[in-house]
């Protein structure tokens, strides 16, 4: 019998981060503050986070050590299984070897959790009582509100109001793991109320429900806040995700030629791929390819500027050089999904400055009809986000299939998509419709960019 | 570091099932053809079942071998995990040891998918094309559809209209895995159009949906029946369970003093404690408690009458000798969660009448109560279903706060709660009610029973 499945000892979990920052050919650009123009410094962002995660936001180390706490709540999930997509390469008759990566059975039903967990521990550690925070459609929100059950802190979560509206199910998980939650734009912020002056039926914006949660942060001494991708921090928090994939392909016996995964902020897939792209920086695996999946209805790094951009619509973050369709987009009504940051992680954009990543963009019917073969396939029923990838693993397994090469493609599943049956509904009836965000809708978006020095 | 997690290794695995019908101090009642009063023969049941499953219902082996095809699926995600709840413990403040064996990691997050693979393994080996089959909200239901993708069978699903109206996401779930899905009382079935005639807008119930399954099956040469709880070999396959967590508790040097479970046809809780209960009656452990739990508006086991019953609303099954609420039984409208079927697996029932197992009822509000407890310490989210079976465990667990005694309770969990997130909303906002089915109302249903042999 051919292994289905791969999985680590408890024992064998890594105990550590793994840090890119220091092994990158080139250094990453500064963070900027909005004010001065001057690279941000670590008291700059005391308000906002406690100093654990700020040093790791800018940590010259190699590895961070895994807090025992951390690694506790880690187990009760962790290590995650890697499978072999038997059944899927059957029924795509591909000659190709296809793995995932499987992070859909934490509590929360995503990745999300490796981050929030982290982050809740060192709040918790440096006397914070309360948390601040956003999302969209709800998978951060109801992440963060499961770490902050576990450390018992307070939690706020400020939901995009399409979402919250549209999705009380994820809205409910968070209330009953303890947290607080209001549609954005809410009465409780200044950036709130702002736009709510303006336009009282605003659906809300991913970029606005950071506002808020960053200025709840900023005034309030108990709280600070919390974001759930893009940042350093985050990104080397789901590092856990690669390690132990690497270990677990070692157990396979090979290695991939193809890392394919989906990126809103880029913490899920960067998670997986930055141990991996160390051995292509160091010359070990110089072929080695890395895919990045975006929608084409937020084709951020695709279509969007390389420029310094604020990482929320009210213009309150520090200034982040990274691949942006600028800081006011909003989503069009047809997007089904999550992956719809205007952003990216500056780590993910500054990778692919390099070379070292490759970015496609797929439209969103195609990644259903793909979510639905794997799940008729291999069984589980996955997210949306999670489909962008399982789209591109797909298309690369049928590429192998004409050439009738016998390439392994490595794909990172980032969750479930049992909160997400009403899109998967839209599909089946024919409802859904596919959208190309206008690359004039682009350039007229970032001409409002601050003024911010350039790419 | 005190160990919160025990898993076994794939090569550790169960490779057969525990058969309890040879080990029972007293044989099991015979089930009954309905017009003749006679023991049914394999050949009786033969229009509804393949013979691989029909040998299973009166096998005399202690152990059936899994097949090789039904393994390979099982470790797409068994073994599952055994949790020791150190976190809840810590919230409650009590000396007891609480286990969790969690089924909530298969792709259709319960323990159902267990017995699905295996049914639509045997009627996939015997020929059969396709299966009908029927649902209440949905988890049954989805569990069939994924086995069914899996194997190639086409699957049509009866799904009780209350719950087709008000639950749509595990409907799409079925569609997702290409089943067809239809409201109960349908149009489609005889028993469904002679309902509909009496009343047009009946909400429908388990027995009936099952009446309309099994009807759909007999009148078909292509199609066979497939029920998700009750039966003897639906029992039999959910022992891979209990037969892993025997191992698992050993990994922990423990022998549970207690374990607790939900029931509604019983087959998740028996599968758990059928390994288990062999040990108290070959007298090894004679103190050995083990709890059924039910809701108090469903009391099947607690008040009940032990005689025989039809296993569906038209009367068309075979007869069986169970705790029943009466055939024609309708859960009241109060009623959030699964645990809804009016009678209990026939071998639940016996070693009920036996002394071997106890029950016990429990109000939904408190179970709800329970949940949002578990939820806070552990993370998970559970199933309502599930949440009686942790009402139970807490309750026991208080019970040693008060005597200062360290008892070991395992606790079967059947699966996640994130279907059922408006029932925590209803649960959160007080709108939850609890009802205590009424003993008029036992008696008068069961003045309807059949004029079979009585208790």
């Amino acid at each position: 019998m051919e292994r289905t499945k791969f999985r680590l000892d408890e024992k064998d979990m890594p105990t550590s981060w793994y840090n890119i920052l220091p092994d990158l050919p080139e250094p990453l650009p500064s963070v900027l503050h909005p004010g001065t123009g001057s690279p941000v410094t670590p008291d700059d962002l005391a308000p906002l986070f406690p100093m654990g995660l700020i040093m790791q936001e800018f940590s010259p180390e190699h590895y961070i050590d895994i807090p025992e706490e951390v690694q506790e709540i880690y187990r009760t999930w962790r290590p995650t299984t890697l499978h072999r997509a038997h059944r899927l390469e059957k029924a795509l008759d591909t000659p190709a070897k296809i793995f995932y990566k499987y992070e859909g059975t934490s509590q929360a039903g995503s990745h999300k959790p490796n981050t929030a967990v982290a982050q809740a521990y060192y709040n918790k550690k440096e006397g914070i009582k309360r948390i601040a925070s956003e999302t969209g459609a709800g998978q951060w929100g109801s992440s963060i509100a499961f770490a902050c059950a576990l450390f018992g802190l307070e939690l706020k979560v400020y939901m995009v109001k399409v979402s919250y509206n549209q999705k009380p199910y994820r809205r409910i998980m968070m209330e009953t793991w303890g947290a607080n939650c209001v549609p954005s734009p809410s009465p409780d912020t200044k950036a709130g109320r702002d736009m709510l002056a303006t336009d009282p039926d605003c659906p809300g914006s991913l970029g606005l429900a950071i506002s808020e949660a960053v200025e709840d942060a900023a005034t309030r001494e108990d709280t600070h806040y919390s974001l759930g991708s893009v940042l350093n921090h985050v990104l080397l928090h789901q590092t856990i995700i690669g390690q132990e994939a690497m270990k677990q392909m070692e157990m396979a016996n090979v290695y991939p030629d193809i890392i394919v995964g989906c990126i809103g902020g880029g913490s899920n897939f960067a998670g997986m791929f930055l141990p991996f792209v160390k051995d292509k920086i160091e010359g070990r695996k110089p072929d080695l390819r890395i895919i990045n999946v975006e929608p084409t209805s937020c084709p951020t790094l695709t279509k969007g500027l390389y420029a310094y951009d604020f990482g929320d619509a009210a213009g309150m973050t520090p200034l982040l050089k990274m691949h942006t369709l600028g800081h006011a987009f909003i989503p069009p009504a047809v997007h089904a999904g999550g992956l719809r940051y205007h952003g990216m992680a500056p780590i993910i954009c500054h990778l692919h400055k390099l070379g070292l990543v490759e970015a496609r963009a797929v439209p969103q019917v195609a990644t259903f009809e793909a979510g639905v073969t794997f799940a008729r396939a291999e069984g589980i029923i996955s997210a949306p986000e999670t489909n962008h990838a399982i789209r591109a693993a797909i298309d690369e397994a049928l590429k192998c299939k004409e050439s009738g090469e016998s390439k392994t493609i490595l794909l990172a599943h980032s969750g479930h998509g049992h909160f997400d049956m009403a899109a998967y509904e839209s599909y089946l009836s024919s409802k859904l419709t596919d959208y190309e965000y206008p690359e004039e809708k682009v350039k007229e978006a970032l001409a409002h960019l601050p003024g911010a020095p350039a790419a």
